[in-house]
């Protein structure tokens, strides 16, 4: 046998623990060729044969003929398989027979076809019954290639061959099965006007056609469309001598994975079939048995397969999912591949693969993608029960699942959830808005009949890490009759609803939910602590309040890096006092307002300091328009009509008017650009004072109480570098004051959110003002494509079906034109003040392509949301490993501890110089966070 | 004389037809010294005397001590000027009398002081009377001398002189003034506890230094800070020998300028005082003659100043304001000066001078500022009822005009302008505050008691270019009576008032607004030719009606930049089709309702090509939410509820409840960033098919009236170069399809407006694509900021009054960030397509920094409305010329044109180039537009 690989060769021997391929030629032999020679030269038992290559078939395709030397190619090689196998093709004895498979350089499971048993024909039939003293085993084997034969080969369509079956049952099972081998054959010259040919070799040959020209069948072209691989890569053909699972009792034919592919578990996990060829499993025919059916009737072979596959995965390094005979009690393996596993598994079998020594620990988190994190730390529907309907479909707006009662306001949800706390709620509406935060707080999930992937209910959504659907348009709500018509269904508040949030299909009823798996799956644990090891961007968390700080930091955030106070605000307690605020007539009076404020969001910041001990909190100052925090001009306009109507007194009236004639004040035609962000700071500074105090207050509180505190002030929706200069003044002068009241000292950070173009490009004169820089993606995102995320969803559907846009950029950066001006930012920041640390706290910051952007750019954190930290965690530690060596996160974090600990110690007049960290006073030594 | 210039001399004689110093030399002799030595060197007549440089003057201010040589410099200048004048300072019988005079380098106009008579006391006034026979002229001399050598050196208030004065009525003229020069001697002991210095070179030196100190005076330091001229520049100080206009009747002093300063007409327009010193006429003690008195009088001497000015004004090369002395019939010239004029008088003074080859057309331009022109052309008050007073007087603090009825609160403002759109407001304040911002958006102008030219309502007022006087003192408001009382009178709310911005003159009544030049002024016609001629920049108009296009044309626009079709569709008969198109439930209905709109755009289109004949028409496609077409939501909703309330049939209610619905369902959260612009066109292409077919057709027909169009198709709030390729696709298909139906074809180009920042950022991408592309800078600030234009108000004023923002963006480009986009987006765009045409078609079109910023940027044209078109053609020729020689825009127009006019030629397959001009078929050579 030449081992010599040639050029110009189209056939590729295996067989005696020798092959002339090896596993790393798929592309040329296909994935199961490649395997089988890979296999052989293991010297695990595998039946020999040769595999014509793809070249072949690709010249094959082209030329609509074979290439000149595969004829003499393949009788040598046949001739070197009788002389191995010590059989002849087509002898009358103990004839050879050989199995004809399909097998691509990309699997593509199912698609192309196969033919067994070629070289059985009416001469020999009965030789090989004789050799193996099996008329049935030899008839059904001849009945399996007749029957493959004409339907690859010849196209005839399956159910003929079903219909030519069907006479066949009488007269015991030899008589049948040669009823049926005789109806086949007539079957076949009749529909393709030839007879079944008896020359083995123009079986073969024959066979080789078919399955190179089933690479361009319909399934074949589809799949490859869907899956987008190569459209001209062809089929390599892999002949081989035929073992019989089909032999009796003693033998079958088995698949199984080397561990489990549903959990990850090591465990062989196999199932075995009896007396069956391969096909029988695959055609689900029979059931298979469990494969401890095979240890109980063949325990000497059971042994062995535990030993080949166990051989098997410590060489590919990787779960297996192979397929084996057993031809009396013999054993062989057929193919051998990767097993595709849940995501689950995934992660387990990653995980102990690296403590066992088996990968490193960088293919262990580059065998878990993102998504696989997903969709294990999601709830599902289980929706094993097969006479489910879904009633409605939306948008998948936010992954996971909801099972809850229907509620169709926030009040509403808010009053049914305070109820009965053992039974969730699902939020139904129209759409939702600002207003609704309390009740989407209520709720599990939310359903909405507008707005896209990008609307309120869908963001909110996927920051709360709540199932959404949004768009589904059967859904129409009356609110005041407590109702919702879904397609035919009326529902009443209180009724059952099941929401899918991965396919956007919606329920009726109580649903069971899957556990999923939660986040102290020790295995998740595990990867994602190599995960931040191998990270050179560190991952920090969005936290608005002390329970997302909690989830934060045991999610291993490595900081706050978004904070929205606003949020607090949205408590019914202290909506009161922040709408006197807004309706206070003097700056006086709305002081007063402010400073019932200051101790409840001082109490806030408290708990996040705690929750985040010797970590950076960024608390970002208000930010939304006023007229968020009041009723909508219709809900106000009402309420002002039904006092009056009710003859309310004078005093009730007059509060509802002055409130009215706010409402409408306050109103804008685009909110989004309006008077919010910074610009409300400027134009009220009392909120910014309060908050202020509020902030460094708390952190002198629990700084004494022996917890180190890293706030940073974050000023929002910057434009200009005056106003950066206008807020950080306020900020110092209120400190300053603080301090003195206190006799205390606390070091802390200014910093801006980069969410205006203009500030991204006027970067430079921002940096060197300013400790910090973030850049907030979703506004960034708005206005530099000047798409309202409220309104997107108008046209964004358009954009993706048309392909105008790829993605959604809502959903993942669009690095052409946001990623430009980010980038353009990152750089004039850098040169304007290379000591300042860069940020992102946008929803990209928890979408795997947008992170491996961030990271490319060099920013020192990415901040998330919590529920998106894993998925984020092993996003950076793939764009850090696919980087090559760098400096990872944790290499450098000593160096910016060390930076953040002598904070203010050698800056003598920190306002003025771009130092890390701020202090009112130039002995501000003992401001030190040690 | 020594006429060497020498760097350590302090002193610069001039007389007899020679000086030391000449014109050139003002920032050491000061404006007058300068004018003093070259008008002697020109031979004109003029007293002889010498500078003290400013180079003194700012040594004595830091050292407090004349400089070391001055005093043997001074001696000797003396002793020649004696010469010179064949006089004796304190001589007895003849003396020399010296005017002592300041003046700086640059125009300060009365801000410092003067002395004459310099060289009279006790021992020679008597043979100052025998000299000049004439005792009176002598006395009434000291008595000037004593009074302003006691104010001017010894800081004795003026009113002390008056007082001392008053005795001194009595017995005839000489007894009257000798009595008065013996109490202003006593005035001065008494105060300054020294008496008169009867030494003249002491009286000299004194005065000196008194000129040197009033550098520092409380006038003179607020004008320079008013004017920002530099603090240290020092005066210089002019000593001359004196000549009389108070010696008789044969005597006088006048002032002229050389041509009519408020019409710039040319004749000499001069006034003269007989008997009288410069001062009399400065204190307005009595009144001047015309100059035509003095050609009675003293025809020799008026031809003789004739003759003079002629040659001053020929000298200068500029109109002249001059001073003049007649002593006993002889003429001498005391000063000159380029005279201050009206803006009408600058633009027809230059022109002329320019057409009589004074200067030359460059100076002509640069002599008049686009904000004259603007002054030119602007409403003003028409103030020639000479009976009209002031009723107050305040600080111009915003230039214009306002005429509207009284507003006394920001809410009241709002709820008037809401009542009558046709009666415009005036906000009447104390002052006022970021809280007053709602009702100064409402108001036309605004008049505060407090406050300065930096006040709140000052800031606001220029930022909006809205008229504003602040400071009025008269003004006494009463919001809760609604009065408001101004001096003697008293206003009710609603009352009309009249402000007129430029003088801060507030006037009872609805005073009429004078139409202003119009723009067939010959002067202005004529200026604009020539700016045309130097520009490099074209200018072209913004134009959405035929009305609006023969404007521009008559402008001499060089191309309509934006026609802003949705315009056309606000009138009354086509709102019905807009509205049935928005509100078709299929496609098929919505292209009825098209169909219908058609004819009338392409009515509206041809005339547009008409009036634009040979030059490039810019037509956008539609650019505003649908919404805007449709009532406001609460409209609709009263409508229904009144035809329910009115039992209107079920027919109309049933539209008007489908019109609800569609309102609500267009209604978006944030419109700027909603559904428009090419959104629209991708969402619904069907609007776009009737629009390229409107615009086609039209040019069609108007080309085969004989007239050469050229449409350019205008693609608005692009974000994305995917939208680019869909909608040209989109449109080429429509215009083959037209072309093949009509059998007729016209070249056409496709452009895109970059509007929306992530177009800025990818315009390399969105260059290759198109043949021209437009800057629209309005939403390009609105978006680069996130500035919504229609909410700003609430913040701007804020912003502006703490120096956040220098200029309000929309009025004024903002060059750091909107600018630096703007750049880089040119940049890219024409290295990725050189051919491409690049123009800006913004508000910011009208503005002249902003024009100046656009030409450094080398875009092709700059489009504005025709009414500030005269402004942005001179703008643009000043930017040309201090940029220097660089080809002209009419130099370069006939390569533009060739290019158009050989459209589609030379291109195959014009679609897939970056072709000017895009025709549907590759033989487009009959398309040419020759």
């Amino acid at each position: 046998m030449d081992m010599k690989r040639s050029g110009s060769r189209h056939i590729y021997r295996f067989g005696q623990a020798q092959a002339e391929g090896d596993g790393s030629m798929g592309e040329e032999l296909g994935g199961k060729g490649a395997s089988l020679a890979e296999m052989t030269r293991l010297g695990l038992p595998v039946p020999a044969g040769f595999t014509i290559s793809t070249r072949a078939c690709r010249f094959y395709l082209e030329h609509r003929t074979m290439p000149p030397s595969l004829e003499e190619e393949l009788e040598s090689a046949l001739g070197w398989l009788e002389l191995e196998q010590a059989q002849r093709l087509g002898g009358e004895k103990d004839p050879l027979l050989l199995s004809v498979r399909s097998g691509a350089s990309i699997s593509m499971p199912g698609m192309m076809d196969t033919i067994l048993n070629i070289g059985i024909n009416d001469g020999n039939i009965d030789g090989l019954a004789a050799k193996h003293q099996n008329i049935t085993f030899a008839l059904d084997s001849y009945r399996r290639l007749l029957q493959m034969f004409g339907s690859v080969v010849l196209q005839i369509p399956k159910h003929a061959f079903d219909h030519a079956s069907e006479g066949a049952s009488l007269g015991g099972e030899e008589a049948s099965l040669r009823q049926r081998v005789a109806s086949f054959q007539l079957l076949i010259e009749h529909i393709s006007g030839k007879p079944f040919p008896m020359d083995p070799r123009a079986q073969l040959r024959q066979a080789v056609v078919a399955v190179f020209e089933s690479w361009n069948n319909e399934r074949a072209r589809h799949y490859r469309r869907i899956h987008k691989t190569p459209e001209n890569a062809g089929t390599a053909v892999t002949v081989q001598a035929m073992v019989f699972g089909n032999y009796g009792v003693n033998s079958g034919t088995g698949v199984g994975f080397t561990r489990n592919p549903s959990t990850g578990e090591k465990a062989m996990f196999a199932e075995f079939l009896a007396n069956a060829q391969g096909e029988d499993i695959v055609a689900g025919i029979r059931t298979p048995m469990p494969i401890a059916e095979l240890e109980r009737t063949m325990p000497r072979v059971y042994k062995k397969l535990r030993t080949v596959t166990s051989r098997l995965e410590a060489h590919y390094r990787d779960v297996q999912d192979f397929e084996f005979t057993v031809q009396n009690g013999e054993l062989f393996l057929l193919q051998t591949r990767a097993a595709k596993r849940s995501p689950l598994a995934k992660l387990r079998s990653a995980v102990e693969m690296a403590e066992e020594g088996l990968i490193s620990r960088t293919e262990a988190l580059l065998r878990v993608t993102p998504s696989d994190l997903d969709e294990v730390l999601s709830l599902q529907l289980d929706l094993s029960n097969a006479e489910l309907q879904a009633i409605a479909k939306g948008l998948p707006a936010s992954p996971g699942s909801a099972v809850g009662r229907v509620a169709l306001t926030a009040d509403r949800a808010v009053e049914l959830a305070g109820k009965d706390k053992q039974s969730p709620i699902i939020l139904v509406r129209q759409e939702t808005n600002a207003d609704d935060i309390h009740g989407m707080v209520a709720a599990v999930g939310f359903l909405t009949a507008h707005g896209g992937a990008t609307s309120h209910a869908a963001v909110v959504g996927r920051g709360m890490g709540k199932c959404c659907i949004t768009g589904a348009g059967e859904i129409v709500t009356d609110e005041v009759a407590g109702e919702v018509r879904i397609g035919v269904h009326i529902l009443k508040e209180g009724d059952w609803l099941s929401l899918d949030g991965s396919t956007g299909r919606v329920f009726l009823g109580q649903l069971k939910l899957r556990p999923s798996e939660s986040f102290d799956n020790p295995f998740l644990t595990k990867l994602l602590s190599w995960a931040r090891e191998r990270s050179v961007t560190a991952l920090w968390a969005n936290a608005d309040t002390p329970q997302d700080a909690a989830r934060a930091s045991h999610a291993r955030a490595m900081g706050i890096g978004l904070c929205r106070t606003e949020h607090m605000f949205f408590a019914k307690d202290r909506l009161a006092h922040i709408r006197s605020m807004i309706l206070a007539s003097t700056p006086g009076a709305r002081e007063d307002a402010l400073v019932s404020l200051l101790p409840q969001q001082q109490a806030d910041f408290e708990e996040l300091f705690r929750a985040m001990p010797g970590l950076p909190v960024t608390i970002r100052l208000i930010d939304p328009p006023l007229h968020e925090f009041l009723p909508t001009e219709v809900a106000a306009g009402e309420e002002l009509a039904q006092a009056r109507l009710q003859g309310a007194d004078a005093e009730h009236i007059y509060r509802l008017e002055e409130l009215l004639l706010r409402v409408q004040q306050l109103s804008e035609s685009n909110p989004m650009m309006g008077l919010r962000g910074c610009r409300l700071g400027i134009v009220h500074p009392e909120i910014i004072v309060m908050q202020v105090r509020a902030i460094l207050r708390a952190a002198l509180r629990v700084k004494a109480e022996g917890t180190a505190v890293l706030p940073e002030i974050m000023v929002p929706l910057v434009a200009c570098v005056e106003e950066v200069r206008f807020l950080r003044k306020l900020i110092e002068a209120t400190a300053a004051d603080l301090f003195s009241q206190e006799g205390r000292q606390i070091a802390y950070r200014v910093g801006v959110m980069i969410e205006v173009p203009r500030a991204a490009a006027c970067a430079d004169e921002i940096a060197s003002e300013v400790d910090f820089m973030s850049f907030g993606t979703n506004d960034l995102t708005q206005l530099t494509f000047g798409f309202s995320r409220d309104d997107a969803h108008k046209y964004l559907g358009t954009y993706l079906e048309l392909g105008i846009l790829k993605h959604d950029p809502f959903v993942t950066i669009d690095r052409d034109g946001v990623g430009s001006l980010i980038r353009m930012a990152v750089r004039k920041a850098r040169e304007a003040n290379p000591e300042i640390k860069i940020g992102i706290c946008g929803e990209h910051g928890g979408d795997q392509a947008s992170i491996a952007f961030f990271e490319e750019l060099g920013v020192d954190y990415v901040s998330c949301s919590p529920a998106r930290l894993p998925m984020a965690q092993l996003s950076a530690a793939h764009t850090s490993i696919a980087r090559g060596p760098v400096k990872t996160q944790q290499e450098k974090a000593p160096h910016r501890m060390q930076l953040v600990e002598g904070a203010g110690l050698s800056h003598g007049l920190p306002s003025q110089s771009p130092s890390i960290f701020r202090s009112s006073s130039p002995s501000a030594g003992s401001t030190s966070l040690a």
